[in-house]
């Protein structure tokens, strides 16, 4: 399972590299101090109330608007469990199907968010259930897209041939949602928040650390490396905490488990729509 | 009833014990104010305006989103109370059945609250009523969703000996609904704050426990223990709140009482669809 | 028309107790001053920055939760005049009924808004007009449910007789509605806000008040009293309209005017069902 | 075109009166300061400061919540815009009627905005069109609703003669919505925000003024007046925009263009149903 | 491709202009206390201490207002792709018609978001596929108006025909979503925020910047020019990016990349319901 999705750092490492570089600076800030007698000024002064205002301003918009996505994402892959589910439990309950194409339908209901989560990531490991049976699949570019058309295609067959007793609406309704869930997620991934929020945002991050050690240093000598190292590590901490749930269908810690979730509607499908055979778990490999 | 939701001790014992430990730090910090000369000193001072400021951001950005959450999950159960009253009301008026099965149904309706409350919760309680015409449910995982399924089944032979007179989608609609709040219940239960917000807030709120002492304890001597009492209090308390109301469905104070909302719909459902026989009420034990 | 609504004496009247006995305390605050000199300190200061803080947060979070509770009511209520004017033009529309039973029908949509609106406030006036046709709703805990019962069991036999031209679903999506309304007004009245964070609002709201003549008395004398009673008229009256507001459905002068909308609704519907006899409109008395 | 909506002085023009009345009122108290030698104090400072912590509170939230109901607003009309486009273009693509019929459909699609404009304002023009055809209306209190129901019954009508080939649910719909605008905006109109918030709001904002010359006054003699205007027009303008905003449907600048909207909307139907005669733009006048 | 829409110079060319105005600006002030002794007073103290209060207001609400538009005009886009993709499959899975009829409803399904993206841009660029077929769409006004009536005249014909098998209300409504976002954008392009808070907003961040130098000038000397420039870039920077996303459908750098939702939109359909020619990539042109 390899994946294009971890050439960054995670975190927490970036976050370290800003902090020793963050020390790095304000040690010499204060050897400057020490060595040369600075005259006070309070020109540091008035820069960091502004440049704090600034930062205060933008951080907690800016981790809003962050957390809102994130959520709306958990909130989206909570509705296609339920989706799933009802998917499921409808067929079980209204279809009049034999348990062979009963399991190939469950085939592809716990393919799509399989499909969705590698789509999402830029992923493509195979889906060897749907494979075997639609080998076309391998030249198409929108796999999520591909699945709920076999989706439709059955309930449409068991529409024609009245397996369904005029209860298509019914099913139907359900996979409608499964193809929003996945434009939606698709938002999510694609829009970064508006780009010059970002440039402002870590303009006045790296601005108030460069003057930081300045206006501390003046009155407390060493004793400005831990303050400076306390703010810059609230500011950076917030601002990479909000870059990071922004996109929140990566694999950091930070991120929303997509692979648990897959499991949980696999569990679920398989124990309402029972399989004939055992073989029907090598999709989730 | 015996439950593996109570293992933590309740939330005001938990805050009793965190002022105990305050106390005890301050104590120690004045008396050695009191024994040696500190040398006078902003440092502190400097620190805790850097938290107070993170802190407060945390706090309410925190604070909003718990009670966000807390708020949905009371709507959610608020929408079963619906959503099971029209299922009973349109049951009594639209579907053409014998009290017998009627008085089955209702047992359904009853037991999906119920099989709903105790899997948010762990539990797993029985059924009897459900146990007795349905045994395999004692192997099923997901029992709210077995529920569902029966109620879907029902549907489905009414439609198909069509004592629904066409309206079957009328009906649906409200069992649909069924799973998707199970669905987004779950959806709370299982996501947690952003796994960075709750270190961020718990690191703030702890360093600034540490040095309150030493920069109120500089003007105030032994005074500074209310105040240092005070703003723990209030700081650990919104946190503590904030932990509980995120977890809505656990049987704390601040906790959603299901309990009540099962009885509630359990006593409307009765009075729609009354039961032929008076053993109805051994579900709800 | 007797309620049990009443017992809690109007907002201003608890909050000019309050100021009064703010006043005393502050009086004797002051005259203590004024007798024996009171060693400067800078007590009262820190712990009244510290309380400011928090009942700032906790005062714009509560009001805020609280208006949004307020509003959604309203909303509500709205939707519940769309609904019963949806209703009655739908029904003057679509259903080819005589007059003597569209007259009924309508009966039951006024009574309705009627009954729900006694619901919410625990009182039972009689329904004259529904009682005399259905003499078992004096019996019946939940009326508005029982009304939406026999609403939907109108529906049913104008679906079965076929009078509805097959448009029963175009009718039944706003009667389903009727029911959602009312739960939803029973999540609100029957959630009140978390209660720690009352707990902590009030708790603040008296030390504050309790420690403010201390800390304004050092400097002010006895101007301390406009002062410590322009704040506390501030704080005790947004935490009085937070609670006020938070229970919508009562009659202090910030609730809702139920009995305002329950008319417009009666009036609409007269005017597009317009009765065949005069008797109508004791219904509403 | 006569309104009783514009008896009230524009926005402006109350705002300048205020600020005069501010003006005068400073140049009162600094000729006192000027004349007599006022104690030093810190009894104003103490007094402004709580009020402009609580007037920062109050406006913040008040104009967020009038925001919200006019962006509330806007929407509703934008919503009214699309279900009327989708009307027309549904009756055009699915009803199976000859133009005169067409026809008139339209006059009755195109007067429901005009007469929701003038049911909101208070107003009650004449409509010629619909008035030829339906005289009764000048008897009619709520107009809107009965051009719904007259909507409603071509719908019946169509359905019954089978010109709509089963897709009234699919038009009846988009009708069912109007009603739904028709009351949200009622709402909007007829709910004030609560009562309480206003009269803080007010009296922090008079008491404010009244306070502000003399705290200013002490430091900067004539200065004050631009100093105490700048703060006035910031606060009263605020809150004057937020008083306007909060009925969105008058016609002052900054209120919404409903005249527009009914021309978009008029424009849509009239390119969409083109009319056989060319007398259906009287409707507008 | 040409547009109206670009006579405005970009954003950051603006605000260099900007900055350059306070820069010229600040140095004639700093000019004027070099050459002349200035005596000290707290008179611009107080100013700039009321405007900063008013512009932290007015900025937060602001920029929140402004983004929450940004993320609706992207949600709605957003929408716009998912209806078009279900629309598409839909068509595929149910619709029994031959692939020339199918190639030619998927033209009308891309040319609905370029005719809505040109429409919002007040372009008017040719639509060679939709023109070839129909002519008289050179002289329509609303052309996604247009288009969508094609789309529901090939509903209708289908249903009429019985090549839908029933299933037309089931398409239908993601057709009926079309129209609701072209008006929910028309909303968003046609509705500036309130005027009154723009007025405000500008007033106060060009008072501020007429005082800043003056006070900052009488301590720092020539340093006031950095102070002053970072203020200025961080206000009147907000207040522009609040300008430009509030706008999001123009083509500067921060708003919607909407020609590239058309092609997400046109790669999805073709891949769905592939065209038996290869002529269909020049709508896109």
């Amino acid at each position: 399972m390899f994946s294009t999705f971890e050439l960054r750092p995670p975190m927490y490492v970036r976050l370290l590299l800003w902090l020793l570089a963050v020390t790095a600076y304000s040690v010499i800030v204060i050897s400057v101090f020490e060595e040369y007698h600075v005259p006070e000024s309070t020109l540091g002064d008035a820069i960091t109330t502004v440049l704090g205002l600034a930062i205060g301003v933008l951080l907690v918009f800016r981790n809003r608007a962050s957390y809102d996505r994130w959520w709306e994402a958990r909130t989206l892959w909570g509705c296609l469990i339920n989706e799933s589910r009802n998917l499921a439990i409808k067929t079980a309950a209204f279809a009049d199907i034999e348990l062979a194409e009963q399991h190939h339908f469950a085939d592809l209901l716990i393919a799509f968010p399989h499909a969705l989560r590698m789509h999402l990531r830029g992923e493509r490991d195979p889906l060897p259930e749907i494979e075997a049976v639609y080998p076309e699949i391998k030249q198409i570019q929108h796999r999520p897209g591909f699945v709920v058309l076999q989706i439709f295609k059955y309930l449409d067959r068991w529409n024609r041939d009245d397996t369904l007793h005029a209860s298509i609406r019914i099913i139907e309704r359900n996979a409608n949602t499964l193809m929003e869930i996945c434009g939606a997620c698709e938002r999510i991934r694609n829009t970064p928040m508006v780009p010059s929020y970002r440039y402002m945002a870590w303009g006045s991050v790296i601005l108030y650390t460069l003057a930081g050690p300045w206006v501390v240093g003046v009155d407390q000598g060493w004793f400005t490396i831990p303050i400076v190292l306390l703010a810059s590590c609230f500011m950076i901490g917030m601002e990479m905490v909000a870059e990071t749930i922004e996109e929140p269908f990566g694999k950091e810690k930070d991120d929303l488990p997509l692979d648990r979730y897959c499991e949980t509607i696999e569990r679920f499908i398989r124990e309402t729509l029972p399989a004939p055979t055992a073989t029907a778990d090598a999709v989730a490999g």
